[in-house]
């Protein structure tokens, strides 16, 4: 933590500049570098102790972070690597190339790199690949006066990130029960064991092949600190910690928002822009297919709108105010698909609850556009046309619109993914389809 | 904690579901009495240990609560409400009907009451609103020795929420510092002053009326898992937990999506669907008068419309595919706005990148847009003036889509609220007044 013992870097010529606080928290370091243009930022680390490049690296942005540690000399990436926290250590090699990322693992002391080499190995969307493996873990069979010595030792020695649980196993390590500062902190000192203080826990841990958006849930859910990650034999294997939850929540949400009109799902402000073109433009190839489908139904009633061009002044309003009532309902089922637990006749339930909130709204809006229409030309077949087809198209949009979402979930699908597209898809095509259709019984013979 | 030890209700008939398990975490009861109908919910409360009712329902929606404590006899409703967190007393007290707030208010002791109605005087937006006050407090001039034991005893007796951090404090109740629990465990004991264990402390602390989003992206950044609150005076007032910046994530980003379509920002599942309608109505009305633009648009070409009723076929492609590519860039943005601290160039320079992210779409699929015209309708002009048309509008919905929540913001107002209804009348309107326009003076002469 002491920048004056670090004997300073031959490329040292700045200061840090000077908008840095004395004793800088390794996030603001790390938007600070962000700051800067790559070369500026191998310089800087350069200059930070390796500690503390290390703890800043850990807060930025990943592609940074890889662009950095490709960039730097071989010896100091791996040192920056090693103090990094495993798992912050294999998220950002995990991105790396591979023939690099091979040399720096080998550069690596053999504790380090079997630990992140063994963390690699799992998928990072779950538990496995969000855990953190710097835990107290006791012996259930320690007694309190045994326990409080070796967990101050713990804590104190190795740094443990996670101070404020401890985790206790049997002698297979397969874990038993969770014990907080809080219940050690108050425990009676004497020769009462550990596993005495947790008999009547109802102990929740997650399997490590779990999603890691279920994982959000339960911490969530029960206000957890950290939650901890067992394999199939129940053996401990590491927590998942409610900082990075707070991050898993932020990129739900985000994959959330952005999946849902065909964004890249990890796309940032941040990303290169080459990279959201990649992302985005298979879906907007899709939606040149879905529109082709609305823009058939209206080439079906081509001859109405010949006769009658008024219809395609009605036709946007139409498919906007039923597009509009439709993503009303997407927007509110895919939040609730990622704040609760999926519960099937719950949700089906919120699709009634839906297509009641579209029969009102849709009355009412429906008679307005109605009695505009009527005003405005005096056609009151015309008028009642138009006010018919758009009731029907904002029910069609309830309806899509809350169903949508669990119709791709029921498929195994992301509940967000296109389905704005596919909603408009069917709010265009029926809007016209009825608007155009029932034009040309009424009106037009 | 104990079941058995509690007098049995005059109403209690039924044993709790065999659903729940033994020894339940509060969120499942809650879960358990959430599904239950009204009066089951009263009859399931009743039966229940003051203690584990208060805990069960402060993890139940804020509606389920309120009509719980409406309708309980005032007794049993007092008791339970002085059994909660402050923090989640004043939550659910804040939305019931005033005459019961005040009867309840009065029928509790003193001190909860003073405390309740302090914190009901807060904005629930505020930091202030979310705020814990259950939290252990140190006299800065403490020696370690002197502090463990203080910590233990009020940790034990008072059963402070947040037992892994101390505040310390002067003799005026400024805040000085914060101690972790890990500080504590690992300092020799001794005679060393608490002051000292903080003297290079870089201290991070919030005001009471400091946004709640702004709380929730300090507590992310930091990886804290609590934020001191302090008033004008830097005089302690509580702390926001992490669990509290969870929920408040979720909601934030359940608004920013809701509130892009013009839904309810707090609207979930649960709402009554009339809270829905009464949310949803106003916007679908604006929705109404902003169709309306783009409907005069095509009005003014209504003569080009009837001699080629093509067009009209080629309208909802145009307006589609520049709002699908409007709303991607419009994502990103609202997501970097709630993720982010705002900094006003690296917003600006978004925007550029989402222009660049639209040259190249847009050229692209308005490329194979034109060639399916001109391969449909063997009209090279027709294909040339939709070409034309398309790439203009995905250029202006990328233009649209990324400014318009930033132009929401510098406004001071929220960068999602309706967000997207805006976009869609500047690319439907653009869209059709382009391909009317270049039709009419290409075309149609």
């Amino acid at each position: 933590m002491d920048d004056q013992t670090h004997p300073p870097d031959e490329e040292l010529r700045e200061a840090p500049p000077a908008e840095l606080p004395e004793n800088p928290h390794p996030a603001d370091t790390a938007e600070h570098i962000e700051g800067l243009d790559l070369n500026e930022q191998i310089k800087f680390i350069k200059q930070l102790p390796v500690r503390d490049a290390a703890q800043s690296m850990a807060e930025m942005d990943l592609h940074d972070q890889q662009d950095i540690l490709t960039r730097l000399n071989l010896g100091l990436a791996a040192r920056i690597v090693a103090e990094m926290a495993p798992d912050d250590a294999a998220d950002v090699l995990d991105g790396i190339e591979e023939d690099r990322r091979r040399t720096l693992l080998r550069s690596l002391q053999a504790d380090d790199r079997e630990e992140i080499t063994h963390l690699l190995a799992y998928d990072p969307d779950t538990a496995g690949g969000v855990m953190n493996t710097d835990v107290v873990i006791l012996h259930k069979n320690l007694t309190v006066d045994q326990a409080i010595p070796q967990m101050r030792k713990e804590v104190h020695d190795e740094d443990k990130e996670i101070p404020y649980y401890a985790y206790l196993v049997d002698d297979a390590g397969r874990l038993d029960g969770v014990l907080s500062m809080r219940d050690l902190l108050i425990a009676k000192p004497g020769t009462k064991r550990l596993s005495e203080m947790i008999s009547d826990q109802n102990l929740i841990s997650v399997r490590v092949d779990e999603d890691r958006e279920e994982v959000a849930h339960l911490i969530a859910r029960y206000n957890f600190l950290a939650l901890p990650v067992v394999d199939d034999d129940t053996k401990f294997l590491g927590v998942v910690t409610v900082d990075d939850v707070i991050d898993i929540i932020h990129e739900e949400a985000s994959e959330d928002m952005q999946a849902m009109v065909g964004a890249g799902a990890d796309e940032t402000t941040d990303s290169p822009w080459s990279y959201s073109v990649k992302k985005r433009l298979p879906w907007l190839i899709t939606n040149v297919a879905t529109s082709a489908v609305s823009a058939v139904v209206v080439h079906m009633f081509e001859g109405s709108v010949s006769q009658m061009a008024i219809l395609a002044v009605l036709m946007p309003v139409v498919a906007n105010q039923a597009g509009n009532t439709g993503q009303q309902a997407l927007a509110v089922m895919i939040r609730q698909l990622a704040t609760e637990r999926f519960d099937r006749k719950k949700s089906w339930l919120a699709v009634i609850r839906e297509l009641r909130i579209g029969l009102v709204n849709g009355a009412f809006i429906s008679c307005l556009v109605m009695l505009a229409v009527f005003m405005l030309t005096s056609n009151i077949a015309l008028a009642g046309v138009m006010g018919l087809a758009l009731y029907f198209d904002m029910l069609m949009g309830s309806l899509a619109g809350s169903s949508i979402p669990l119709i791709l979930k029921e498929l195994g699908r992301d509940p967000a993914q296109a389905s704005s597209i596919f909603l408009t898809t069917i709010t265009d095509s029926l809007g016209f389809f009825s608007l155009l259709g029932l034009a040309g019984l009424v009106l037009l013979h």
